[in-house]
Parts: C-alpha cells; sequence; structure tokens
C-alpha cells in the first residue's frame, strides 16, 4: 500500500501514538443505497479519537480539566469501499508527533475482512478558556509529548 | 377522523396555538428500506416546536432570557404512514392550553397530498436555573397564558 | 418501584425475554444544557432492540431472510434523570409475550450507580415483502414462540 | 480573500454553477461548547448540492431516473468560524466545470453577518447501477455540461 501520507512527516519524531476501536454499523446510518451515508464518518472517526484520548489522558474531559479544548479546524475524508448494515468499522487513530499547540489525527477504517474502507485526518488547535489560539501547548499536553518522546507511553 | 386525544380535555379552554412549517425530507433521513427511519421524527417534532414557540415567543432564547428550560419529561409517536425521499414533512405543532408548570405539545404530520403520516406529544415541565422543577408557570409565560386566554394571540 | 406497566399482562404468558447492552454516551449526543438531546434515545432503543433481536434470531437481517420487516408504529419515552457526557447507557430490552403478528418492547435506560434515567417502548407490526399487513406471526417468529413458550430460550 | 483554490482552475472553462440556500441552526446540532458540532456539516454540503442539483436537474431523483448515482469519494473541511443556535447558515454550492465523470463541488458557509464560516469540497464519481464507474460522464450530464458550456444553464 502507498497512500500518500497525510502529514509532512517530522524529522527524528516518536511513531505516532495508535488505538484501535471497533462500531457495529447502525441501520439508522445506513443510507437508501444500503450503504454507510459519507457524512457518519465523523461520528467514526471521533470515537477512534475518543479512544486514543482516553488512553492517553488527552480526552474532552481530560481537557475540560484543564481548560482547554481542542476544536476541529480542518477534516478530510477519502472514501475507498463502503461499510454496509450488518459490517464493523474497526477504527484506527493515529496522533501525529507535533511540536505545536495542535494535535495531527490520522484515521483508518477497516472491515471485518481488513480491507482500509475509509481514511482521512482531523486537526485541531488548542484555544484557552476565552478561545484564544494558545501559542504552545498547554502544560499538560507538554508532559505527554515529553513521554512519548522519551519512549514511556 | 376520530383520532383519540392525547390529552385530555380542560373545561373552558382557550383553542390550542397552533402554527404549521415545512421540511422536505433529507436523503440521510431515509433507511435501507427507503423511509425515513423512525428516530428521525423527534427532529421533526422539535421543528415544529420551535416554529410555535417562536411565533409566540416562548421558545429556547426567550426562556434563556428568562433562566428556565423546560426539558422534555414525555414523548410519544404513532407512526401512520411512512415519509420518503422527495415528500415534504408538512408539520402542525399545536400547544394545548394547561395552567400547571408545563408546556403539552401535540404534533401532526401530513404529506404533500394533506395525508396524516405520524402524530404525537411531547410534554415539557418548567425547571429553574438549578434545575429545580418550578410549581406555577414562570412569570413570562403567566404573561403568554393570559394574552392568549384574553384571545390576544 | 411501582412504574406502571406499558403493556397489558397476558394470563398465563411466559416471562418476556431480556437482554443487556452498555453505550457510552458520545460528545456530539450533548446538547447545549450538557445533558443527551432527548432525540438520540430512539437510537439508544435501537440499539437494546437490535441487541436482543441477534441473541434470539429475530433481528433486522434475520428478518430480511424470511422477506418480513417489522416497522415501528408506535413509541413511547418517559425521562426521569438526564444523561450525560462521560455517563454509560446500560440499555435494557424486554420483548413481552404477544401471540399477535407484532413486536412489544420495553426499554429501561439506566445509568453507572444502576438509576433509572429513561423508561419507554415500542410496537413494531410484522409486514410481508408488498407492505401488507400480516394477520398472524410469520413462521420464523411462531417457532421463536413456540420455543419460548417452552422455556427453552 | 485569498483562500486557496480547492480545485485546479481549467483552462476555458465556463464559470462554476452557484445556488445559495438557507438553514437555521437547530438546537440539536450544537454541542456542549455551544457551537455546531462539527459533525454536522456534512448535512449542510448536502443541503447545498440538493439544492444545486434539483436547479439544474442533477439531483439524486434525476439521476435514479437515469440509472446511475455518485457516491461521495472525498469531502474536505476547513472550520473557520463557529456557528451557534440562532444562526442560519447560508450555504453557496459551486459546480466546478470537468469534463470527467466527476462532480467537484465547492461550499461556502456564511453567517448571517456575511462572514464565511467554513469552507470545503466534496467530489462524486459516477457509477452505474452495478456500481461500476463510468469512465465518461452519462449521456444526461454531458447534455447538462454541453448547455452549461454554451452559457445556457
Amino acid at each position: 500500500m502507498s497512500r500518500k501520507a497525510y502529514f509532512k512527516p517530522v524529522k527524528g519524531a516518536p511513531a505516532p501514538l495508535r488505538a484501535v476501536c471497533e462500531r457495529p454499523i447502525r441501520f439508522e446510518e445506513v443510507d437508501p443505497l444500503g450503504i454507510v451515508w459519507h457524512g457518519r464518518y465523523p461520528s467514526y472517526f471521533e470515537d477512534g479519537r475518543v479512544n486514543l484520548g482516553n488512553q492517553y489522558g488527552i480526552g474532552y474531559l481530560d481537557m475540560k480539566k484543564y481548560n482547554v479544548v481542542a476544536p476541529i479546524k480542518q477534516m478530510h475524508m477519502d472514501y475507498i469501499k463502503p461499510l454496509a448494515f450488518g459490517d464493523t468499522a474497526h477504527i484506527e487513530a493515529l496522533l501525529h508527533w507535533n511540536e505545536a499547540a495542535r494535535l495531527n489525527y490520522e484515521f483508518i477504517i477497516r472491515n471485518n475482512d481488513g480491507e482500509i474502507t475509509t481514511t482521512g485526518y482531523t486537526v485541531q488547535l488548542f484555544v484557552d478558556g476565552d478561545q484564544e489560539l494558545l501559542m504552545c501547548p498547554p502544560d499538560f499536553y507538554m508532559d505527554v509529548l515529553e513521554s512519548w518522546k522519551a519512549g514511556k507511553l
């Protein structure tokens, strides 16, 4: 497989953080053509992001504790194969290394046969309680970056 | 038509407030069987409630101004005929007279031919900013009740 | 607890079929007031129904195999306590005994503390491939009823 | 404004087709942070696409008549400013000229003040009734292209 990288590789960066979760396709997510409507995938990506975030202490509720939020600034999706009712989406999220006040997530969704059905990414920027963009990552995330770099995650 | 009344008639009550709005069925709302998935109708009811609320000064934003909210405590739906992509839902909301701290809404959805496709109701109870149930309607709603009774709405 | 029964008890009926599944509340399901928007619950009920259906061979795909569908004709919800982001919905579905061509499902949702947050029901009627109402249950479901009555489920 | 073009300009191409529609933000679309959840925007884009499609005879139902569909292969969103409850999304869709069997749509969403809140694009590929990719545009769309080029749309 030679998919184009969504994010420019950073020299000397540690490997991305990874986490996989599953989600059975719901009847209500399938359209009249019998496949998952394209607009449901942000929710699948979100499941992947939440799952990874919770594993590494950088989920919504963690951020709330530190009074920061990280709204989505960009989202991209490539639809390769459809998913149907009865399928399960295996959602892999990868958080790519980046030292700026942003979160670069890549997503790879596979079906039960391990075939890639959908890929994409989201970019989030950290803002403080007043909705002001942060110039550098918040402290709690600096700690995560440090452990990550040190290979302790 | 002799549908059973959802709300017990109140003696001497003024006629219900009424408002109608339209909503074309979206592709994404239709299921693999080609009809609107039953779980989309709360959104159609909400459109009807918001539309009536805005016309009579009892919408979400009006309530917010007075620091009350009116969460849904009960919802009921009767599915009579399906709606499909290409149809338009004609959503009639009726607010039934009630002097307690509650809102009794009835909904009647019709298709383009004027046939009733769906009926139902919601019951909301007023609560204050601390989520405490109000024993009597908030002042702004008392004013609405008064004008309503006086036939000025 | 003395909640009113949603379905009239049938004399001599076997106990309802039961199944429980879990669903973490998603960020996207929570409204500006910080609680799950009331219109998401049809999806929670559906999860419960699908889960029970799959366990007893009466799910969507089972029905499809036998060329019948069972559209929802009625849905009812009582909202008792809210659910919030971070909570998990524990969704109990109960299929009540009925010998007609219908499915009477009751739902009880509990939070992590075991408190009941939401209850309700749905009624489905069996129709054939031509959308005609069936006068008696389809054969595959008669088999289920027989095993159920015999205590073999 | 100097936004980067989403699609490479085609030399000698006629101006894009344009259509604008409006959509008031629904309470249910707003998240706990008080802004529209990022995953609702595919539905806003779809409204824009359906609106333009219906105006130019290239909507879902038109395609169905000709036994073709045009599934989404790629979707991209840039979130610039948030939308909130009470706002109305003014959704502009632009169909960019392309002679291949694909539809390149660009979207620009503005708020009531005319400020751009969100931009993005979708790419669709035409497939026939057997889900086979078409090598050239279907006949009905060739007619549209011809009228478009001739300045008759």
